[in-house]
């Protein structure tokens, strides 16, 4: 194999309930990795697409270059790749988008190895490359539903165990993106050091239910637990008409609505209800408060990353 | 029906990584609550053994009382009832004494009703009972395994949703009660009104790993989550010897240890060792710092309350 490309989907982290554990892909916007064996040794960016000022190009500055030394660094691979990334997510929308070039460096460089690693042991390298843009804490609640798909479970501390959770059939999740950037890392500093315990109190009891809502395929109890007490409180302001664009869409019903990642995409999910009415209602909502915006409209058993084309 | 006896057996609140939310019940002890129809309105206390000193005799001031209180005026009973209560749960042990003889009085009660109510809708008159214990916080983490038997999580907020969690096959539980009182209250009393941020985080995490080891039958995912670290480290002191306990049911093979509700007992899950062993080793070292003990070892799907005569 002489040069790949993947796909590795958008994400969102948190999913309202469970704060740097919980994520889940996006059907539909995603980034695109090409890799090639080089002559050179190391990792060369070669060509960004789609948002080529944004991002640095420098290999050990950008996520999908990182994730790929990892990797390489970590199978003594013996050759240097070239990559070129196609950007298909927006800087700064909390859709995971760094996370979705770490994945797609990692899943492109994998499929050069002579033995390429499975799955389950790109996590890491994907996750190495992602720290990049976390602000300072290695986490996998992105890099896991970009790599494997779906609604994701990131537990077990330093262990990194994935456990991927059922998803209730006809489940819908409805994402809004304004036209404003928040980067990772400014998100993670508007948190306050401590939690009120009374709200750490009822935000545990509504991860627990969250997540035996979905192995019950219990849509009320998934809807009276996909909530966020502890950090939406403190990032809300960071996004004009927050709460007008959420009551938007609980009002057109929703099961719940809160920042994706840390923002400023804003997710709902939805069942049984019209998603393009709850999508419609939510981007006038940001309308009314002067912001442009895109929506995407996914089913929640999307797929992760995968090899789009090899040679 | 002129006299019903009920049974609701002990149990360990919290189970470390589920803090006010999660309880599951203990095979073995519990409190036993004989209702009869009375002659006169209201709710008398005519026995408290057991524990004859120790628990207030006035109904009001006692939670089978109250709990049989709650129910008689929730279903407009139309007459009264007079209670005797047998205490096999040591006071101030963690075990959910308080929550076993609420329910017990509400099950015993309900019985005595010419059209007795469904459980689930017992719960909030144990919960009514069980509030006069709890230092201020109506929580069902006692009452709802207490009534349901097995591993409950209680969830949705002033909703009271309890959901059965599966327990793996071939779990136990070890209890170990040193002979020490610490009241509900006070070990309400120590918590800090905050958490510090990266420690709830990392309890969420372990609360997730949990809950999704329980249903996917994942032992090492759920020892590698049954934790505590946001309250567990503020009451432990309330415990002479708590790390020596914890360490030596860890070194066992215990897949997890921590106070049983606010303590002082302490309980371990263990599966594929010596709950005996495990036991032993917990007792020997509240030994070592002056205090004796008792032991319980069950198994995790215990049953809940229970009928035991009727005339």
């Amino acid at each position: 194999m002489s040069s790949v490309t993947a796909f590795a989907p958008a994400s969102v982290g948190n999913v309202a309930v469970g704060f740097d554990v919980l994520g889940q892909a996006l059907a539909g916007p995603g980034d695109r990795c090409t890799a090639r064996r080089a002559a050179t040794s190391g990792v060369t960016i070669t060509a960004i697409r789609g948002l080529p000022d944004a991002i640095p190009g420098e290999a050990a500055l950008n996520t999908a270059g990182r994730a790929a030394q990892s990797l390489l660094d970590a199978t003594d691979a013996g050759f240097g790749v070239e990559l070129e990334l196609d950007k298909g997510i927006p800087l700064g929308s909390g859709m995971g988008g760094s996370a979705a070039s770490a994945v797609a460096g990692a899943v492109a460089v994998n499929a050069l190895l002579e033995q390429p690693l499975p799955t389950a042991k790109l996590l890491i390298h994907a996750m190495n490359g992602e720290y990049l843009a976390s602000g300072g804490t290695p986490h996998a609640d992105n890099v896991a539903p970009s790599l494997y798909g779906g609604l994701t479970l990131v537990s077990g501390g330093d262990k990194r165990r994935v456990s991927a959770l059922p998803v209730p059939p006809g489940l819908q999740c409805v994402l809004i993106h304004p036209h404003l950037q928040i980067e990772t890392s400014v998100g993670r500093a508007v948190l306050s050091d401590n939690l009120p315990t009374d709200r750490v109190i009822d935000q545990i009891a509504a991860l627990g239910g969250f997540i035996a809502g979905c192995f019950r395929e219990d849509i009320e109890l998934i809807a009276d637990s996909l909530r966020d007490s502890i950090i939406e409180p403190q990032r809300a302001h960071m996004v004009p008409g927050f709460y007008d664009v959420k009551n938007n869409a609980l009002d057109c019903g929703a099961l719940g609505c809160s920042l994706s990642g840390s923002g400023p995409s804003i997710f709902a999910w939805t069942r049984d209800v019209d998603s393009e009415a709850v999508a419609s209602a939510m981007q006038a909502a940001f309308a009314g408060h002067g912001l442009a915006s895109d929506k995407w409209i996914s089913r929640l058993d999307a797929p992760g990353a995968t090899i789009q084309q090899q040679r």
